[in-house]
C-alpha cells in the first residue's frame, strides 16, 4: 500500500521500473530501480479524465508548460519554478517542406526557452522538485545544454548549483553555466566521466540530481512538448515527430507526451517517432538493430549534445521507438550543417547541430522515400544555434568585404540575382 | 486632403516631421521629411478608444505582437509576418531588487525573441511593410542585432536580404546573418559609413529600409515592448523603465508605446525613461546636456549594440527624455560586465553587454540616491548574451578543472560552502 502523504501529488499513482516492474512511491526521490532498471511516473488517467477537460487548459492564460501543470508530477502547493519555460512556437515551414519533400512540415523551436533549449522544460520540473524536497543545491552532469538550464533555472529560484562538464564543452555554454553562477568544473574526460563522478558527488553529498537519465521527474518536463505539439495542431497528433537523440531521454519525454495525451482520449492517434542520431556516435540504434548491449560509442560528431556514448536511457528510447514503430536515420556532420544552413534560410530559426540533425535525419529519410507523400512531420529543434556559432560558420562561409563606396557595390551588385 | 487609399492603414492619421510639423500620408514607403527631420506616425486615438476595447487585446489568443495589430501601421488586409516576436517574459527579480536597492525590479528579457533581441519587433514591422510594397528585398547597416532580426525574419518570409554592417560585428552576430541566408557585406569601416553606405544603396536599388533612424515605421514594432510591459503589470505603467541607448529607436519607441496607452486611458500615468549608454560613447546623453548637436562620439565601448558614434534618431530620443523627465546614467564596460554577472547568478537572465548596461546604469543611479525608494523599476534586456560569449567570459573566468575522481573532488568540496 501507498502511503497516503500530505505532500501528495495529484493525479501520479506510482512510479514503476520498466525493466522489473516494481512500483515506488512516487512522494519521494527517486533514481533507479533496485534492479538497475529506469523508473517511469504512472499516472490515474481515469481520474484526470474526470477532472481536467481539455478546455480548461485551452482557457488557460499560461502559456508556459505550466498550463499543463496538472499532468506534472510536483506536489501540490508547492509554487513551482521561476522561469518561463515553455511556450515555445510551431512554425508551419512551406518552403523547407517543399525542398524536402514534405507536404506538411512544422519546426517547434525549443531554442526559444529561457537558456535556449529544450533541457529548460526538465530543468523546471528538477528545481521545482528541488523545492519540495527543501534541497539548497542541485547538480548534474552534462554535456552543456542540461547544465546551462539548470544553473540559469537555479539561478531565477536561488538555488546554488555544481555542473560536471566534459572537456569538449562548447565556449558559449561554458559561459552561460558561469553567468549563472554555477559553480562549474570541467572534467579532464568524456561526459561518461563527468557523469560517474557527479553521480558519486550527489550521493555523497545528498544533492538533488537532475540527471535526467537517473531521475524520472525529469523526463515529465519534457513530454510537455509533445503536449504543446498536439495542442498548437489543434489536439491533433503529427504523424511522424523527429528528434534527435543522445542520452535518449528527450525522445522517451516526447514519447510520453503523446501516449498521455492518447490515454486521455485528447489525441486520436499516436504519431511515429523518428530517431536521429549522429553516424559518429549512434549507439541506441545500435541497441535497437543489435539488441540491447551496452556497448559503448566513440563521440566522434561535432553535434556536442549529442555525443553520448552511454545513453543513460537507452531502455526508455528504445522501447518508445518500439511502441511508436519509429523510423531511424543517422547523419554525418556536414549533413547536418547543410540540413543547419537550409533551416536558417528558409524558415529563419537557427538551431545548434543536435537541433539541426533532426531535420537532416528527415531529409535523409525522404530521399530514400521511407516517408510517405502527404504526411505531417514535426521537427523538434531541441537547441538553438547561438550554443555554437563555430559550427554554424563551418556550414556558412565568410561575408563578403567592401569598401564604404556604392561604386564598389555597384560592382558586385552585378554578380547578386537581386537586381 | 489625405487621399483615401486601398491600402488603408487603420487608426493611423499621418506621419508627422517631429521637428517641422509637416505631414505626410502614411499609405507609402516614408523616410525623413524633407526639412532633414524625423516622421512619426500618429493615430486616431478617439477612434481606438470606441473600437478597440482593452479587454478585447487581454482575451486574444495571440501572444506575440501582432495581439496589438490594430495599433499598429500595417494596412488592413496584410498578412504580417510569419515568426512568433514579442510575447517575452516580465520577470519580478526580488534578489536582484534587494541587491540593488529597488523595492519592485522587473526585467523585460527581450532576448526571448525569435533572433534574440528586441530588435525583432521593429523587423517584425519592417518586413510587414515590406510585403503591404511588394518589395522583394529588404535592406538596412546594422551594429549586429537589427541585422540579425532583419536576415531570420526576412527568410521566414521568404524576401531577400542585403546587410551591411561594420568590422567590429561579433561571430555569433555574423553567423546568425549567415544562416539565415542574408547577402552580408563587412564594410570596411564603422557604423557610421556602413550605415551611409546602406543608405545609397536602399536609394539606387529600391530596396526596403530598415534602418529604424530613417523609416518611422519601425520604432511602431518597438512600441508593442511598452504594451506588453503594461500588460504583464495589470496595466499599470511603472515608475521607471531603464533602456540602453544606441541609436535611439528603442527608447523612442518604447516611450510612444507608453504613451499610446496613456492617450487611450488604457494607463494612468507615464512612467520616467532612464537612458543608459557608455561612458565609452555617449552622444545622446551629451545632446540632452549641451543641446541638439551633431558633434560624433568615439565608438569607445565593448557594447557593440550600443557603440553608434552618430545617432540617427537623436531628436526622437532626447524629446522622450524630456517629455518624461527622464533620468541619465553612463557606464563602464567594468561596470558593465559586472551588472551582466549580477543579472545572470540571481535571476538566470543572460544578457549581452547593451542589455545589462541598463543594469549597470540603475545599480549606479541607486547608489547616487536618484532613484526614490518604494520605486517600481523595468529593466528592459535588449538582447541575449549568447550573442557575445567573449565578452560574458571576461565578466565571469574561467571553471574549475578536477579529475574524474570524488576524493578530488572532496578536497576542494571543503573550500566551497555548500556541504
Amino acid at each position: 500500500m501507498l502511503q497516503n502523504d500530505k505532500k501528495k501529488i495529484k493525479n501520479v499513482k506510482y512510479a514503476e521500473c520498466i525493466r522489473c516492474g516494481r512500483r515506488y512511491e512516487a512522494e519521494t526521490e527517486l533514481g533507479l530501480c533496485k534492479c538497475g532498471g529506469t523508473l517511469e511516473i504512472q499516472y490515474d488517467y481515469e481520474k484526470m479524465k474526470k477532472e481536467i477537460p481539455r478546455e480548461k487548459i485551452e482557457h488557460s492564460s499560461d502559456y508556459s508548460m505550466w498550463r499543463y501543470r496538472e499532468m506534472l508530477p510536483v506536489a501540490q502547493g508547492v509554487t513551482v519554478q521561476n522561469m518561463m519555460v515553455g511556450g515555445t512556437p510551431l512554425y508551419r515551414c512551406r518552403m523547407l517542406g517543399e525542398q524536402i519533400g514534405i507536404s506538411e512540415l512544422y519546426l517547434k523551436d525549443e531554442g526559444r526557452n529561457p537558456t535556449a533549449s529544450l533541457k529548460d522544460r526538465a530543468s523546471a520540473v528538477g528545481i521545482s522538485k528541488a523545492r519540495e524536497n527543501k534541497k539548497k543545491v542541485v547538480c548534474c552532469a552534462s554535456t552543456g545544454n542540461a547544465a546551462a538550464s539548470l544553473a540559469g533555472n537555479a539561478a531565477a529560484d536561488q538555488l546554488r548549483c555544481v555542473i560536471f562538464v566534459p572537456a569538449n564543452i562548447s565556449q558559449a555554454k561554458l559561459a552561460q553555466l558561469l553567468i549563472f553562477g554555477a559553480i562549474v568544473f570541467r572534467v579532464d574526460g568524456n561526459y561518461e566521466e563527468a557523469f560517474l563522478l557527479s553521480e558519486q558527488v550527489i550521493e555523497r553529498y545528498g544533492w538533488y540530481s537532475r540527471n535526467a537519465g537517473i531521475n524520472p521527474f525529469l523526463i515529465e518536463g519534457k513530454k510537455t512538448v509533445a503536449y504543446e505539439i498536439c495542442e498548437q495542431l489543434g489536439w491533433q497528433s503529427p504523424d511522424y515527430v523527429a528528434v534527435s537523440v543522445g542520452d535518449g531521454c528527450t525522445i522517451a519525454g516526447i514519447w510520453k507526451g503523446f501516449l498521455d495525451l492518447y490515454e486521455l482520449n485528447w489525441i486520436e492517434k499516436l504519431p511515429r517517432l523518428i530517431s536521429v542520431q549522429a553516424s559518429g556516435c549512434c549507439p541506441v540504434h545500435r541497441s535497437i538493430k543489435e539488441g540491447m548491449v551496452s556497448k559503448a560509442a566513440l563521440e566522434g560528431t561535432l553535434a556536442d549534445s549529442i555525443a553520448v556514448e552511454r545513453p543513460r536511457n537507452r531502455e526508455k528510447a528504445v522501447r518508445a521507438m518500439i511502441q511508436s514503430k519509429g523510423l531511424m536515420a543517422e547523419v554525418s556532420d556536414e549533413e547536418i550543417l547543410e540540413a543547419m544552413k537550409m533551416m536558417g534560410h528558409s524558415s529563419g530559426v537557427f538551431a545548434e547541430m543536435a537541433g539541426a540533425a533532426a531535420l537532416a535525419g528527415v531529409r535523409k529519410l525522404c530521399r530514400e522515400g521511407r516517408i510517405e507523400k502527404g504526411k505531417k512531420v514535426v521537427v523538434v529543434v531541441t537547441g538553438n544555434g547561438l550554443k555554437d556559432c563555430s559550427s554554424a560558420l563551418k556550414a556558412t562561409g565568410q561575408p563578403m568585404e567592401i569598401k564604404p563606396e556604392i561604386q564598389c557595390f555597384d560592382k558586385i551588385a552585378k554578380t547578386l540575382d537581386l537586381c
